[in-house]
């Protein structure tokens, strides 16, 4: 099913609306593994000339999605924890990557970084996610 | 001090980028308070025609930041907990609010409560901000 | 069921090891909501004097605990957020409360506060816990 | 400094009133990181016979503070968020490690982890802490 899954997200992730409005690109999507990157824009700065940390949030919470809709689907995000560790550059490019630590039946927990083109760390973040029940198919259906 | 950040603040944000660019407006703001509303937009939609989390966690951070900066100018959100609790329809119209709960010299902690148009709940969040030493101006200067 | 779950949990609040362990007792109890209290002692300082945040953590996730399982049991909680705000004093008597914000099927949310005798704020926490699947009785059982 | 904070540390460890009576001992303790273990005793339980999550994050929170301090010395946790993965034994013995992620002048961030004598995953957690000003001494003086 992971395979399944896998694939149905690759061609997800060229039609999602929302990556398309900001920009994010995935990069690599493995079994319980999602990368994406986000090259920064005028549009995501704050009043203060700093980019918005929403903006890091929703590229963190992108690979989330991505890498726990791998091993479940679909799930659904209940909870977000962000460290915002370091102010990106104006036109950085900010790569995220996120890993799955649990899956279990009922509850996946995933950790999630981002960095910018440099490697220098920007965020991290773990994350809660919750399979919604399918009823399984099988020859008896 | 309080009411100086309020005013720049409220123009802030009428320029603010980030905000145009997603179509936030501020509704309200106070000495450790305000209030902001965002309409949903197709752009928002993740693949599977869901509302994308970081747009929700955006909003909410949004309210964080402008609530604590009433208080102590500027400051950096350092951590930011979010939980997703219902998911929004992709035209409702959603307003955040958030409090400041704690205005220590070395750290600002806050909640966030995200609604829809209808007062059901959306989300709700916790953010931790630090603010920036800055030199005392004196008579000495 | 919730009424039965609420005699459940007053009668094993009484003989949980860990609350005779550390002190703890149950002040109220009632749908979605739990309140109890902790009398600091010395066993609970670090070596800086300081009462240890795990024991405050301790407290908070008890009445998460109870006041979750007043509407589904069992639950496991999988995630939980303390902010420190004010370390209480080593004779203090802190009291914690919390109320279940969205109970679902499958994850229920809360938010904790913690206080000390005087009303002054110790710590704020929100919490995930995820209901475990029961057989529902029927009557061709 | 670090060092000396070090040095301090491992003798505060022996004396720390509430490592004595959980029964926490400290294994490891280097710059930046920390590692301690706690024996699991039938007071830890709740009424349902689980180990209360509360002990897990006190242990994690532990550790947490002794990495910390060893780069500031000393600093206040002021947020701590922990994924409670899978419940221990009864009689398991949890190691916890922690390693500092960022450390400023303003905020530290650190990322723990718990687990069993078998090395299976009980927790993660990630916490917030802030350094406290502390007047430098100088020849000056």
């Amino acid at each position: 099913m992971s395979k399944e899954n896998i694939e149905m997200l690759r061609s997800g992730s060229a039609v999602e609306p929302v990556w398309r409005f900001l920009g994010i690109e995935l990069i690599e999507i493995e079994e319980g593994y999602a990368k994406a990157g986000l090259k920064l824009k005028p549009e995501f700065l704050n009043f203060a000339g700093l980019v918005h940390g929403g903006i890091i949030m929703t590229l963190a919470d992108s690979v989330f999605g991505y890498a726990v809709n791998t091993l479940h689907f679909p799930t659904v995000a209940c909870q977000f924890n962000t460290h915002l560790l370091a102010p990106p550059l104006p036109d950085d490019k900010l790569i995220a990557e996120c890993r799955v630590v649990k899956s279990g039946k009922r509850m996946v927990m995933a950790e999630i970084s981002v960095e910018n083109q440099d490697g220098k760390i920007i965020a991290k973040a773990t994350g809660t996610s919750i399979p919604l029940e399918r009823r399984q198919k099988s020859s008896n259906d």
